[in-house]
């Protein structure tokens, strides 16, 4: 298993943007699972975003609230990004 | 000087991200020097950034967004994403 980068397994935006993530999938009554297939992106990347683990990108942060059918700033927004 | 990544260079996500950067900070009267300072950024870093060539990664759109005194979440309202 991929460790996290220590460098970010502590930063603020990225715990946020995690548990923001997490509420907004399982808002939707989607599994980890689901959630990645639908966005084109690897289950166990996606649990390491929700643990704020990932500097995530713009392109997989647009995957990411695509696949959860919301514009990217509301997703930053319920993070207060 | 550093060429874009090619697989970039075309994103339509980044190019918005860019122009909408560019247009904040050209509404604060800085110069890409100026913002790249406060931010903590490379000049040309910042340049390759407005001409949406990296797919800039969420650490370094909150430095950018919070040295224009702005959310990430509005600078991304205004790149419509």
């Amino acid at each position: 298993m991929a460790k996290p980068s220590p460098s970010y397994s502590n930063d603020p935006a990225l715990k946020a943007l995690g548990l923001a993530l997490r509420d907004a999938r399982k808002g939707q009554n989607l599994s980890q699972e689901e959630l990645a297939l639908i966005a084109g992106l690897d289950r166990s990347y996606l649990g390491g975003v929700e643990r704020g683990e990932h500097n995530v990108a713009l392109i997989n942060l647009i995957k990411l609230s695509t696949a959860l059918g919301i514009k990217l700033n509301d997703l930053l927004k319920r993070a207060d990004l």
